[in-house]
């Protein structure tokens, strides 16, 4: 067993207290990663505070984990010992499924094992998360990083970035396209910086209007404001692809009528309540309305070559793992730009 | 001009009254139709009403036609005097946009001219439909009608056949899928139809149980009862494809949870109150929610001779013109298996 320390919450009520663990022994195809950075993904927030009603505790969140390699079991055979390594949202599926054979772990029909906040296949093992110092994860779930990559800019890309990639790789955003991204967060940004890299021309659809100049640096060509009805009124018919990073209760009709006919917008966001959806908008003129989720590790290991290949990484705030109760405050309004990142050297403190 | 017998309404309150008019004179690129049967839509009965607030008085409605070329102007070259043809929802468009260029002249960018309820390019001379004797049409809206098919089973070809042909073409319904069809009225039993000709297993999702051993006569491969949801829950993670022909208010979440991962339902009919819709239906597991409207000419045209060869036809009621009130009544109670077909000889009584 690998002693582990950590910070978890105990309930929804709580805050985060330090949390003394251990992972399970590394087994013939495991690696040990020495947790370097952790980012801070609002779904953190969501299960923490058990918004989403399905939360374990003691629960110690984080699936935007970067390392290093400190050992690795007999039969591993794509990772040594000094080797940078992340790990996503996802740390084991059953592999043989048609979703695990396409490459579509998140989808494994036996329920991948998410990162945190999930049992192991035993039923009772509580799987732990990133806010920690050592991670005990399966080869085939571990992502290789570039030395080129920033690495605590670089550890929000293992769920923001994969979650906006993805869709943009799905639907084909390519240059000369119109893209709007909706909302500037820590998915937002992401999104920017995909969709620019990917030559086409991006709005930022956004109801704080002082996060314009932050958007045209990020390389937007423009900035929507979505509470003015008529400004949205200009914009009708005009976008070939829309992604939704929004996890706020929001209507959806006004961005929809912003897609051209065969357009399609993306929702990558949960609100916890339905939204009203008025058909004609996807009728007339055939638009489309999709989801996303996260990706699959070929993709996220494509993804993360691609940001070493064109120097794309998330904006962050470092933060030490003792500021993290004050961070999640900040978050929920929307106070960050664009991720808080852990060191986790902190937990050494 | 060509004088013209048909039956309109007067305003949304009052009831079909014969109605004489006068169609224009038959242009260079015109064909006139000796109309022998027109079909009864569903939208028909919104317009009539005024339940889209956007109706035209006088109105005769009608898309669904079909009948004998009489004469054609001096530069028509597809049609001569004795040839059946069809027209559906559209008279005519710009011929120039980018949608009219992809053949999909319902996108027009200028807006397609609809076969009733809309202006001429003058912006004051009425269109007006097929509850009537003649029609003038440009010959490049004109269908060609194949001597195989019953003239009067293929008049609702032209609007139900194209709204539920399309979608199943453009999303590629194929042999081995498993394939839904929401609602069994006028666009249902074609899609039903359709869907078994392109060898996918058919299920009926229906609040009404008696039309049961309909659907399995017109190749249905179960019936599933939608009001249960218990028997709902049975089929979640199930269809490669939806299409939802319900244009009454109804709930979407039930039936998206019907599709497998990358799925997808496709809405035709127009409900007037939006919908609740969970974003999360859509993001796990990564289904798509589209919208589809009748189909371009070309497309029409294929569907056309698709029916000849493989003897799909809908399935009728013939009614005399005089019967069209007493008709809409009954379309109302969904009384009617599954298209009322007007027959045009009954205009002469």
């Amino acid at each position: 067993m690998i002693k582990t320390k950590g910070y978890a919450v105990r309930n929804a009520a709580e805050k985060f207290i330090p949390y003394h663990f251990e992972r399970r022994a590394i087994g013939e195809k495991d690696v040990l990663i020495k947790i370097s950075y952790c980012g801070v993904c609002h779904s953190d927030i969501h299960q923490v505070r058990n918004e989403w009603g399905n939360s374990l505790y003691p629960m110690v969140p984080g699936h935007e984990i970067v390392g290093e390699v400190k050992a690795v079991g007999s039969q591993v055979s794509t990772f040594k010992e000094g080797d940078l390594a992340g790990v996503g949202c996802l740390v084991d599926s059953c592999r043989t499924c048609a979703s695990c054979q396409e490459h579509l772990e998140q989808f494994c029909q036996e329920g991948a094992l998410l990162t945190y906040n999930n049992y192991e296949r035993d039923g009772k093992t509580l799987i732990q998360g990133g806010y920690s110092d050592f991670i005990v994860v399966n080869e085939d779930f571990c992502l290789r990083i570039s030395d080129k990559l920033n690495l605590a800019r670089t550890a929000p890309l293992l769920c923001a970035g994969i979650t906006t990639y993805s869709p943009m790789k799905q639907w084909n955003v390519s240059k000369g396209q119109k893209v709007g991204v909706i909302g500037l967060g820590g998915l937002g940004h992401m999104a920017i910086k995909f969709a620019v890299s990917f030559g086409a021309k991006v709005s930022l659809f956004t109801t704080s209007l002082d996060k314009k100049e932050d958007a045209l640096k990020l390389g937007a060509a423009e900035v929507i404001y979505s509470k003015d009805a008529e400004e949205m009124q200009k914009h009708v018919n005009e976008f070939d692809f829309i992604l939704d990073t929004v996890s706020a209760n929001h209507d959806l009709n006004s961005y929809l009528q912003c897609l051209k006919r065969d357009g399609v917008m993306v929702l990558v966001g949960i609100p916890d309540q339905a939204t009203p959806l008025f058909s004609s908008n996807l009728i007339i003129p055939r638009r489309k309305l999709v989801g996303s989720l996260i990706g699959g590790l070929k993709e996220t290991q494509e993804m993360l070559d691609y940001c070493a290949e064109h120097n794309i990484m998330s904006d962050i705030e470092l933060i030490k793992i003792q500021d993290i109760n004050t961070a999640y405050e900040r978050m929920i309004k929307s106070d960050v730009k664009y991720r808080f990142v852990i060191d986790s050297a902190s937990l050494a403190d």
